[in-house]
């Protein structure tokens, strides 16, 4: 997938756990799915089906984790701070992408870093090292940003870069906004709804295709429990495909990290 | 998939945890696969990479977890002998597929029966109603077969038989051997092993298509931690395909479960 692509999840997601390993253990499902088919970003957003304010709890929770799985493992102790409800994150399956990586860096790679603190000069990062190193730019401190190793000598310079070739993580965000809201936030040109009460998606397959492959902004959205998202999500400012992804499904229900996975394997070929 | 498919899934699936509810979690993700995607057969079979005694158990355990989740709940606390190991079988998510009714029963349904006791008319089986019926057949007790119900009246007579148009769940088999002796068991025609260092999917789709749905054995083969398997499963006895169902994945490693969820979801497709 070249273009932006960004998924969308109910923050009922965990609604079908009371369970705090188990429900860590479920959102690094969909942690893993994102890095494995590289998807950019993934909103939690609030399903308007399902009245109870603990959902908002949940989906800032399921944020924080995906957020957690995101960092490198090297700056979660700095940058995450320790919370109650992040007790089992120590269960997380590893990303094991490139922008984790477990090597010493070098001249030329590229790393997270967390600013650490600020002089007149500029900002000392954390990478990972013994040593901080320094930006010569003024960065806020306490915050993630990524950078390219300029000069790797007794002192240790980073820039400000990403690599635009490399699959660099995605980005969470937790929206408490119904999905049609938490959609404009991302301001997507296609909008893809899986629900079982679609065309199957081997029937469209090559239109889907060509679709996908001219959208630079995907939305590729999970309701309910794979149920038809309560929302109309038809808008002038996107196009929208409903799909089923998964044709002939055996079982009643479909949960959304099976959806997740089955889905995005699916648009993977593409 | 209208012909027989098996998955094979190595006993080392369990290795990553020492967690009995994250281990049991997990085999759950596989149950659901299964039964999502129709699958007719599970065997789990002995990597042999892995030397180490401990694996055995762990095979017997994902067979008894999944053999779990394919029997029906009103069956479960009469066939299935209370064990330690199954001590979190509660978190485990239902299938909600055909074989599992919900309802009352009535003339015509397929049901699951536990043969509880015989005499020389017959057999007194439990379909999961508050009376045993009966099934004029001399069957072993203690056992699950599958029914029809042929009269409903004051007597409720059973006839064993299976729908053949209906998914009706899946089989287990732990072999404790090699995956190639396990393949032997099962007699398949085309053998598709998943692997990264292979063809990518979408390079060979049609092929792999046409192939698939003119096999009448089908066997899919998940190696340890998506790795190649260790063996050479190239025989006469069968049709051997390498594939990579993950093209440019993100992570370093894909994990068994999201091996299963994203090839059966490809698979689907045919």
């Amino acid at each position: 997938m070249q273009n932006q692509v960004t998924i969308f999840i109910p923050n009922s997601f965990l609604a079908d756990t009371k369970d705090l390993k188990l429900k860590t253990s479920k959102v690094g499902l969909i942690g893993r799915a994102l890095a494995t088919f590289e998807v950019d970003q993934v909103v939690v957003y609030k399903d308007l089906s399902i009245p109870d304010e603990k959902q908002n709890e949940d989906g800032d929770f399921i944020a924080e984790v995906l957020n957690y799985m995101n960092t490198p493992q090297y700056l979660r102790k700095k940058a995450i701070p320790i919370k109650s409800e992040l007790r089992h994150v120590g269960i997380l399956p590893p990303l094991r992408t490139p922008h984790h990586p477990t090597g010493q860096p070098k001249l030329g790679d590229y790393r997270q870093g967390f600013t650490v603190k600020r002089n007149k000069k500029g900002t000392f990062v954390d990478i990972g090292m013994d040593e901080l190193v320094f930006c010569k730019e003024q960065l806020t401190v306490n915050k993630i940003f990524s950078f390219k190793i300029t000069k790797f000598a007794k002192e240790v310079i980073v820039t400000p870069d990403e690599p635009d070739d490399i699959y660099w993580g995605y980005k969470t965000i937790s929206t408490n906004k119904g999905l049609k809201n938490s959609l404009k936030l991302t301001n997507p040109d296609l909008v893809v709804e899986t629900t079982r009460f679609a065309d199957t998606i081997d029937s469209v397959f090559d239109e889907l295709k060509t679709k996908v492959n001219s959208s630079n902004n995907l939305a590729i959205v999970f309701g309910g429990f794979y149920s038809a998202t309560e929302e109309n999500l038809e808008s002038g400012l996107w196009e929208t495909i409903k799909i089923n992804t998964i044709p002939n499904q055996g079982t009643e229900m479909v949960r959304i990290e099976e959806a997740v996975f089955s889905t995005l394997a699916i648009f993977n070929l593409f």
